[in-house]
Order: structure tokens, then C-alpha cells, then sequence
């Protein structure tokens, strides 16, 4: 392939603009998973394929392909693609840019009447956030037969309504999520490149407009750690008698830290956070030593040898300093999420694409990880923004978008590599 | 003085067990602030002092003196003494064994026929716990004229009933308080003695009867510190960028604990406390970095300087840390009691009395806290007592006791030093 160089940069601001123009609620984005705001930005999606020579089609449970035709039309095939839907008050990139991305490159390749070898398709997912129901990848790992049916009957937040009745009631076919049936065939899909704006502010402080993902985080997280000592006066219990819950936790997660710290510096990829901790406000009195604590512990990081080795220093830690301090630290049991890290050979190609090489881990999740757990070749890229995501702040430019959707426009254009 | 040698532990092992029955409701011990318990409790030290054959007088606001006459009555008196309310469901200890023990050692005094040079008085004080109402030290502080006449407004926290009202109701007099009038004159007590059983596990842990008390432990407390991050995703934000308000938190209090061991091994008296530590419970989310933090910082210690260096050592730690985790940690304003050091020839002579001289700050506040403020020379006795004060499980052996009443009897016996 060649004759493309250039991403369809007009097409994505306008697509940008409509987006917003037409789900932009008071400052945030509401494009409701299964909802108004995101079938909203699907028709927009949709007719500006059409517009560019697309086809399209609707799968049963409502995400939408939007292909350039191949010369092989029976070979597999390579989809791009992200989400449309946001969160409430959500901001117009999250998702919608790798949509956007998709199209601004099948619309460069279509201009310059490129016809590919095999069918490029876009994909635009459905209901990968879940705030508007407790489900997340619903289009991606739904398309790929992996989700419980039981989420069918999850409500949806705002008006108690189950998915399953929200499915047909927008049209769709809640029966291959009962039946847990493929829509997708991994065998046929030769890759799956996403664009997906960082949702953290690396880029914004390295100076970098794009990076290349290395892969998604896996979460190993200690949802209800609990620290127990003893309810006792302040100020008439020396240090060698107490068993403050306090102390000890402050001595536990101070601990923790230095492990982070040390693993960083000897080069894995971790986070570690403890974003709920709390005594009990039933116990607070003036001149107590708390007896309680409770605290979450949120272990992230690309390799679950790393997660699973910080998770019993974690384990092993609880039970010296809870002795240190007099207590019991007890972690209870750890959810496990696993990490999914993308394909190397799609990395270093589109490494290889960007003017200032750097990749990062995302710690985020992202469809990318349901396509890369079903064995298809999967890459991302990150493009700068400020101000985190999920809210009406998200700020992306134009030319960073550019930047990113430029190194997919190259990679497709040399594939296979 | 001399004939007596031992305090008469018979009347007081009566006079704890009548105490116990009168005022035990369900399991607990309830002596409420000018209510019926604490009357109760005052009927019943009454009436055995004057069968042991003591002056008794009740003064304006109910507190009572009960007094071994001294052969100058004009003289400057002794008074031994401690409060006879509880807190709600409180033990039978806290207070009332330094009301019995000064009856067990004018008992001893009278059956020898011990004529003091001047008065000895035992003086059962009102209202020292803040439980009922929450001002503390009403009987002491009131009988010197120290108390803010707008206590008298403060309602009793199970009936909503004024301090004011309360007082007329049990026959006192509220003016000496909104005159801020004294019934007592520093100049005319010679000292103020008062035992009481330690509220913390040091006695229990060094497997000591008694100790003497070297001081009443001032407290400055950062009542309001807030730590102000910035909430983010939990996997999104490596390190570098994080405003975690946890970690910060963590990091500043678990400096603190090392500013106060090194302290403590400089021979500092010190105890820091963080009794309360929470994130805000409406911004939890599973994947989220905590943006803020409350909590308490108390301060508790003998020496003024010391306080305040390490009061201003957690500012400047706060600033710092605040900065290094890219967080403000504003401690806001601390509120301020002072230390009250006891007397140090009465402290000696205290310890000398002791087979195995022990000498310990107390952390909670006590009447003769009050005593030493006007500056009437001071001194305090704990005896051992398990699982700390201010619950039903209160626990003093009478042999314990009788160590430190015998210390009490002892220094009368050879007084003035």
C-alpha cells in the first residue's frame, strides 16, 4: 500500500465537533452506554463512513464496522477501533478518539484510492464504561463470547433498567450474551490497533505528544484491609503499650511505599495505592488511640509475577508490623485482574513510526486487553491530554491526535510488518 | 505525728464495695455529675466519715470536706482528695479510691489518736469527668473561682438540663461560678495529695503496685489537619505526577512517629497520637487516588518547650512534605492545655516511701491538675490498675491500693519534709 500520508485531520475535527455539539450536556459529554447520547454518537460515526465510502454494518449487540474493502475480502482482517460511549459528565475524547482516528485514516487511504489487501475496519465499540451499568467491555467481550450472562440483568444506574430489556429496547439481541456465541472470530482478525487518549499526565509532563502502550496494568487489589488494635486514652498509654490502628497502618503503607520505590528503581512497572482509608467515625473522640482502621490496597503493574510478589510482601508485612505495633493487619482476600500486555512486533513498529520513541503502560483498562486476551496481535497508542479523563476537562489538540494517527496510518499502510 | 502505721484498708474495702453496690447499673458504674450517682456516692463517704469521727462540710457547689481537726486550726491545712462522678458505664475506681484512701488514712490517724498540728481534710471533689457535662473540673476549678461563668449554660448530655439549673435543684449555689468567687484560698492549703489509679498499662507491664506521678501531661492538639491532593485514576498516574493525599499523609505522620521516638530516646516525655485519619467516604471509588485527608494530630506532653518544638517540627514537616508529594498539608490552628508539674519535695518524699520507686507522667487530666495551677504544692500517687479507666473492667487489688495509701499515711505522718 502507499499514496496515503497524511490522516484525514479536517474529517476528525469536524467529527470532534459534532460529538461534542451533540452529546455535551451543561460542561461534560453524556454518551449513556446503551443510551441516547452514545446511539447518537454511533449515527454520527455511521453516516460520516457512509459519507467517506465505507461500508457498514451493526453487529447484534450494537457495534458498528465501518470497513474499507480489501482486495482479499476473505482474508483476516485488521479492526481499529475504541468506545463511544463516556461516562456522565465525561469528556468528548475518551473513547471517541480512536473512532475519530480510524475513520480520519480509512478516509486518507479512500482518498488516495488505496485499496488495501484485506478488509480495514473500524470498529466503534459499544459500552466499555461502567458507570451506567456495573459492567465493563460489554461490546468487546460480548462480541468474543466472554461475558457472564448474568450481567444481562445488571441496571443501569440512573433508571433501574437491566440491560437485557435495554439491549431490545434499542433494537438489539441480548441472545448471544445469554449463549455466550462469538459475533467475532479472534482467527479472522489479523490485528487490533486502538487509540486512546493517556488518561494520566505523563505525556503532558515529558513534553510528548503520542506514545506507545506496552501494555494494560492488571490490578491485584485488597479491598477490605482492616487493621485492629485497641480503643485506648491518648495520652495515659505510653508508646510500648499501644496497639494503635493508626501507627500501624501509617507504618504498614509508609513500608509499602519503599517497596514501590525499590521495585521502581530496579525497573518494573508498579503502582500501589491506598485511595480508602479511614477509622471509625462511630469510635472518634478527643483523647482516643484509635482501635480500628480500614484501608484499601490497590497493587497495579504489567507483570503478574511483580503483583503477585509485592502482594505477599504486602501479606508478610501485615503480619511484622502487626506485631511490631501489637495489632492484626489483615489484608483479607485480593480481586485479581490480569494484565495484558500488547504485542511486541506492533510495538516496535509503531515505536519506529514516532519522532520521539517512548512507550508506557497504561493503567487504565481498555478494549485492546479484550482482543489481546482472545490472541489477537493488539497495540495502542496514547495521545497527550490534560487533565486526566472521565471529566469535562479532558483537553486533547488536534495535532497531537495527528501524531498518533499518523503512526497508524504508516503501520497500516507497511503491514504485514 | 506517729502511732499509725498502716491505713485502714478494712474501711476502705467496705467503702468500695458499698460504692460498687449503690451506684452499679448493669455492668457498669454510674456516679453522674451533680446527679444521684455521684450523691449517692457523696452520702456514703459522709456517713462513714463522720462514724470514723470527722468533721464533714459541704461547700456552695457540693464539694465535700471531711476533716481530722489539727491542734492550730487556724493553720494552713492538708487536703487529700479526688472526684466522686464516673463517666457513663465507668468503673468503681476512677476517682473514688482517692476519696477512700484519704478516709483510710484519716481512720488510721483518729483509731491512733493522732493529733495533727493542723486540719487534715479529705476533700470529695464534684464533677471532675466532662461526660455529663462537657466542662471538666467543675468541683476544683469552681471552688477556686477558675471557671468561665458561661459553663453554667452547658446542659447535661442525657436530659438537656443546665448546669445552672442542676446545681439549684440539688440545693448549691451557682454565684461563687458566675462571680467567679473563690471558696477556697490557695495560701491557706499547706499541700493537695491526691491518689488515683493509673489509666493506662505501665503499672501492669513493669509489675508495679504504684508509682508516683511526676506531672499531669499538657496536650496540643491540630484538631482540624487536612491534607489536599488531587483525586485521579489509580493505574493512570505513575508516581512522579501523583497528589496522593494518602501517601502523604502517611508519610508525614510516620515522620512524626520517628521525630517522636527520638525524642523519647533524648528523655523527652512525649506522646503523639493520630486518633482520627480518614478520606472522605463520598469520593471513594474503586480506582481512585485519594485527593484529601483528615485528621488529628495530639501532642501530649510534661514540657511546654517540648510541645511546641514538636509542634513546630510537624508544621515545617508539613510544608515539606506537602511539597514533596506535590500535596498541601495544612495542620490549621492547635488548641492548648497546659502541663501541671508536680511538686518536687513532695514528689522525693513520695518516692521514698515506695519499696520500688517508680516515677511516671499521667497522660489524662486530674483535679490536681488544678491545684498546682493556683499554686498549691502538688503530688499524685497511681496505683495499678487493669484494663485502663472510663469501662466497667476497672481493676485495682486492695493490696495495690494499700501500697499507695501507705505511702499517702506515711508522708502525712512526717510532714512538713
Amino acid at each position: 500500500m502507499s499514496g496515503a500520508t497524511q490522516p484525514d485531520l479536517e474529517l476528525a475535527a469536524s467529527l470532534f465537533d459534532a460529538l461534542s455539539r451533540a452529546t455535551r450536556r451543561g460542561r461534560g459529554i453524556v454518551r449513556d452506554t446503551y443510551g441516547a447520547g452514545e446511539q447518537t454518537a454511533h449515527d454520527i460515526a455511521r453516516s460520516a463512513a457512509s459519507a467517506v465510502g465505507l461500508e457498514t454494518s451493526v453487529d447484534a449487540i450494537g457495534n458498528l464496522f465501518m470497513t474499507l474493502p480489501g482486495r482479499d475480502r476473505a482474508a483476516p482482517r485488521i479492526i481499529m477501533g475504541s468506545h463511544l460511549d463516556s461516562v456522565p459528565q465525561g469528556g468528548n475524547f475518551d473513547g471517541a478518539a480512536g473512532v475519530v482516528a480510524g475513520l480520519s485514516v480509512l478516509s486518507a487511504m479512500q482518498r488516495a484510492r488505496v485499496v488495501p489487501s484485506y478488509d480495514l475496519s473500524v470498529m466503534a465499540i459499544r459500552a466499555e464504561e461502567s458507570a451506567w451499568f456495573d459492567v465493563a467491555y460489554v461490546g468487546s467481550a460480548g462480541a468474543f463470547g466472554l461475558l457472564d450472562p448474568a450481567c444481562l440483568s445488571v441496571a443501569r444506574s440512573d433508571n433501574g433498567q437491566s440491560l437485557e430489556s435495554t439491549l431490545k429496547q434499542r433494537g438489539f439481541d441480548p441472545h448471544p450474551i445469554r449463549e455466550r456465541r462469538r459475533l467475532l472470530d479472534p482467527a479472522r482478525i489479523r490485528a487490533y490497533l486502538e487509540l486512546h487518549i493517556e488518561q494520566g499526565p505523563t505525556l503532558v509532563a515529558r513534553g510528548l505528544p503520542a506514545a506507545v502502550v506496552s501494555g494494560i496494568r492488571g490490578c491485584k487489589r485488597f479491598r477490605n484491609a482492616r487493621c485492629t488494635g485497641a480503643y485506648a486514652h491518648s495520652g495515659a498509654v505510653a508508646r510500648p503499650y499501644r496497639r494503635d490502628a493508626v501507627a500501624a497502618t501509617v507504618a504498614f503503607l509508609h513500608h509499602m511505599e519503599t517497596v514501590w520505590v525499590e521495585r521502581e528503581r530496579a525497573g518494573a512497572d508498579l503502582v500501589l495505592t491506598a485511595g480508602e482509608l479511614f477509622t471509625d467515625p462511630a469510635m472518634h473522640g478527643p483523647s482516643k488511640i484509635a482501635g480500628e482502621t480500614r484501608f484499601v490496597l490497590d497493587i497495579r503493574g504489567l507483570s503478574e509475577t511483580t503483583m503477585n510478589e509485592v502482594a505477599d510482601e504486602a501479606r508478610a508485612a501485615a503480619v511484622r508490623i502487626g506485631a511490631a505495633y501489637r495489632v492484626t493487619i489483615d489484608l483479607g482476600a485480593a480481586t485479581d485482574s490480569p494484565a495484558a500486555m500488547m504485542d511486541e512486533r506492533l510495538r516496535a513498529a509503531l515505536m519506529s513510526r514516532l519522532e520521539r520513541p517512548f512507550e508506557m503502560a497504561s493503567g487504565a483498562g481498555h478494549d485492546a486487553a479484550v482482543f489481546a486476551k482472545v490472541g489477537i496481535p493488539s497495540a495502542m497508542i496514547f495521545v497527550r491530554n490534560d487533565h486526566g479523563s472521565h471529566n469535562a476537562d479532558e483537553s486533547m489538540s488536534l495535532e497531537d491526535f495527528g501524531v498518533g494517527a499518523r503512526a497508524l496510518l504508516e503501520l497500516l499502510l507497511e503491514f504485514p510488518l
